[in-house]
């Protein structure tokens, strides 16, 4: 029988975001990335989406190695609290996403539970778990991407990670298109491929051509210039300082986690940034609004972030006024649409002229379109085709591209979240279906808050809660005081509670009367009869939540 | 002293949606537009929302007229709401309008509830309220929209409406630009003007282009063709319509909405529409997929619309399955964006290959850009603009577009719900302010669900509620049962549900000895040390909800 390689995807498929594969032979597994998510507004009160972490647990004792392809949350956010609960010999990663992952790692206090090992995408191939593995450099919207070339018992894999084919990077680091050529020669068995922006037509502009639109921009502008990136997107930065320096501006960075990955870009040698040009955003009073350019964080509209703050006059050391630029250089991620728009119309309420994605070409989007998949695909020229990364309509559009550049359609594998999908003898099919939900981290708690909780905060958000107070007892046990109905998030309506203390009363009254006296059935009453009032009179239906007390 | 005429929004300006403008002398006031708005995120449970009419209803007896620029929800949405509180007249409105709004008053009982007065657009000017009024047809999504012009005793006030400068509409009734500029040699003393894409540069496509777009689009496919869109837009069901006809297909109308504008907009004679081409929704099983285009609602992705039921193979009707077509046939507003991606998902899943407007020319604005607006105001010279439709960065883009054109900047005023613009002798200031809030529908209930509510719903909707019983009483009245703690929408707590009663049984014991009885001191001890408690081991802050029980 032919050897068998696993390929689990935990997440990343059939969403944006926590994505996580799972690489198997019968020697080891080894994950590649461990993302998290953002909760969607359904998710009442959740802080963070982890991908389900039940299939590792289960085969704690195979697990060799991490291989993290860039250093974005969705690719990275997850390894805290993947390292916390199971053992993981290896961390790989190339020298940038070590540096974040490392401080990542300290906060949570972590930073000895995996030895963090250097990727070199340049190096020879090097035996992670049971596979021999090379990396390609790919660009994207943070540097130091790679790709990952996994030679298994069953095939060789190629997984691309994030990437764009961006002919001019700021960096110089380009997508080697050479070696995935040279990668299609050898041969490739799997292609696991980034599908995000398979939709989209064409070809994705370059990063240079942001540093475009900065500079002709900003040198006509006279007052502050603001600007607000994904703290992670360190090529805008320096394109932004460089603007700066060439227009006689000094540049504040205000925001914690735009501070911390600019120094440990700078410290690393990923950014070249001079201390002459950067200011103390304390200091930032001391110069006038033309001298300063301000990079911040904030560009999704986050309720405590810097530029939010500044546009509700909020900030201790940032006052935007009449005159000054704003530049949003991102796109909002779906979802945040909203308050992008609201801190948008708060900085031009303020005098701002607030530039964006929408009306100047200030953002350019980290991942390939449609016509650089298929140049990728036409590379490799993969045996088989997997999409990644994407809701399911990208990975049915990267389907459609590789059908387009010759792949046949029974090559092509759309699986989901806990898909297995097994390559023997270069055919690679679904054969099984592991558990690959969700796990939410709401404050301190990790998984604890399931759908119920989620359902009844949804209940409760809709309409508010309302909660009668019974008392039954005396010396029969069936004397009754008058119940106190308390009623939150519902709405203006004493008299309507006056009524629902009367109705609770005549429902505990009837089954009394009637022998019911099991405080179980007697709420269930209670609740009917409460919920039918409140109903008609309001067209509503709150959490009616009654409490019997015996006395 | 000169006459003055007073202008006050009380909706529509900083925002999306709402649309009320009050224009009044001294001999009465008349109202333009009464529309809604839909709930944002942080509305939970609200069903919709209506301007506030407390100016309205101060005002009652100097009320004639509501005039109505054109059918959209935004627009006359809030008209019965209005009606039902407030004796108003005459209610003005070109056919298709009215067609609509009688429809709608019919629903609300209400069609007796003023008279209702057709709008002439080629018509001479009519006396509505203290004004002599004429209108100017204007293109825009919906047919049969009009800007207003009043003559009023303190000069010329033009207000356009929603529009589009289409040259080449569907139903050939163009923006009247020979009126408008006709107007303009007459002299406009105050231009109120739609700002909605204000930051937009260039022209919207036409109407027709979404045509062109079906053509291209539609003879080449095999299966089923679905199109959905907004249940007003009247010609873009027109062209789909007849392109099915030039392909051979039957046509099924499926959502109320849709039903009932279509049946209004045909009987007025604003779609041209043979019957032998309809065929009813459950009569679509007799036809070939490839025979059939299903027009339908739920271009937003709202829950219970038809295109949503279909994602999830939930419609009685309709199945959607591998080779049909799917065109999205709108832009998702904003905030909307995950939902409709939702349903592009399910249908994509269920085979079906879905066009929308990010990868397809299937859609265009029915409102103006920066140059259309430009024309307008090239067109009327007015000596005064003022932006309104729009949020604040639209009406400071709007500005900026009427100084380019030559207006001068202390002639544009930017005003907001509830501001006093008074115009005098050709000079228009804010003199002043009055009451424009929000008015919240929620259920059955208009206006009873306030800030308070929706603070507790989303308190209720972060982390749920713990509902703490404690009962007091016996020979002294010191005698306490363990308390008992209810929780929802918390998470799965067991053994700290047992602490809270601990917590909870301690703090009250507490109080008891140093002869603290008040109930209302009692439960604020009993709430702080459960929410210490819980914010310690959680991190989170769920509502407490503290009762005692005296027996």
């Amino acid at each position: 029988m032919a050897d068998s390689t696993r390929i689990i995807p935990l997440g990343g498929l059939g969403e944006i975001g926590k994505n996580m594969t799972v690489i198997e032979s019968d020697d080891g597994l080894v994950i590649i990335d461990a993302g998290l998510s953002f909760p969607r507004d359904e998710h009442l009160g959740v802080d963070l989406v982890l991908p389900d972490f039940s299939y590792l647990r289960e085969r704690r004792d195979e697990i060799r190695a991490v291989i993290l392809t860039h250093g974005h949350e969705d690719h990275v956010g997850a390894l805290p609290y993947l390292l916390r609960e199971i053992q993981v010999p290896e961390v790989w990663a190339t020298r940038l996403t070590l540096g974040l992952v490392k401080s990542k790692l300290d906060e949570h206090g972590l930073v000895q539970a995996a030895e963090l090992l250097e990727i070199d995408p340049e190096g020879a191939p090097v035996a992670i778990g049971p596979f021999m593995c090379e990396f390609v450099r790919m660009a994207h919207s943070i540097p130091d991407a790679v790709a990952v070339v996994l030679d298994t018992p069953a095939g060789r894999i190629v997984h691309t990670g994030d990437y764009k084919i961006d002919h001019t990077p700021v960096d110089g680091f380009r997508t080697d298109v050479g070696k995935l050529a040279d990668l299609g020669n050898r041969g490739v068995d799997l292609l696991l491929s980034d599908s995000t922006n398979a939709e989209r037509p064409g070809v994705t502009p370059s990063e240079r051509t942001v540093g475009e639109a900065f500079r002709a921009i900003i040198p006509q502008r006279k007052g502050r210039i603001l600007i607000a990136s994904f703290a992670s997107n360190v090529h805008r930065m320096q394109q932004a300082i460089e603007v700066a320096a060439e227009t006689g501006r000094r540049v504040a960075i205000v925001g914690r986690s735009l501070r911390k990955n600019i120094n440990i870009a700078r410290n690393l040698g990923y950014m070249d940034v001079s201390d002459d040009i950067l200011v103390k955003p304390s200091d930032l009073g001391e110069l006038r609004p033309e001298e300063t350019m301000i990079l911040c964080t904030g560009s999704q509209g986050e309720p405590m972030s810097a530029l939010t703050r500044m546009a509700y006059r909020d900030h201790s050391n940032v006052t935007v006024s009449e005159g000054d630029t704003v530049i949003i250089s991102a796109k909002p991620v779906p979802g945040n649409e909203l308050r992008v728009h609201d801190t948008i119309n708060g900085l031009t309420r303020l005098g701002a002229e607030v530039l964006h994605q929408e009306i100047a070409p200030v953002h350019v989007s980290g991942h390939g379109n449609a016509e650089e998949m298929r140049t990728v695909i036409a590379l490799l020229r993969p045996r088989n085709v997997m999409p990644v990364h994407g809701e399911f309509r990208m990975q049915t559009a990267q389907a459609r591209l590789a059908r387009d550049v010759g792949v046949p359609g029974d090559r092509i594998v759309i699986a989901e979240n806990g898909s297995v999908v097994e390559m023997r003898a270069g055919i690679v099919r679904i054969t099984g279906q592991v558990e690959a939900g969700v796990t939410f981290v709401d404050g301190l708690g990790v998984g604890d808050v399931r759908d119920v909780a989620l359902r009844d905060r949804r209940h409760l958000s809709e309409d508010g809660v309302l909660i009668v107070v019974a008392t039954i007892g005396g010396r029969n046990g069936r004397e009754i005081e008058t119940p106190d109905v308390i009623a939150r998030g519902f709405g203006e309506a004493g008299p309507l509670l006056e009524e629902a203390r009367i109705a609770a009363e005549r429902a505990l009254a009837e089954c009394l009367a009637e022998e019911i006296v099991e405080l179980k059935l007697l709420q269930e009453h209670i609740h009917d009869a409460v919920a039918q009032l409140v109903h008609e009179r309001t067209g509503r239906r709150p959490m009616i939540l009654p409490v019997v007390v015996e006395v």
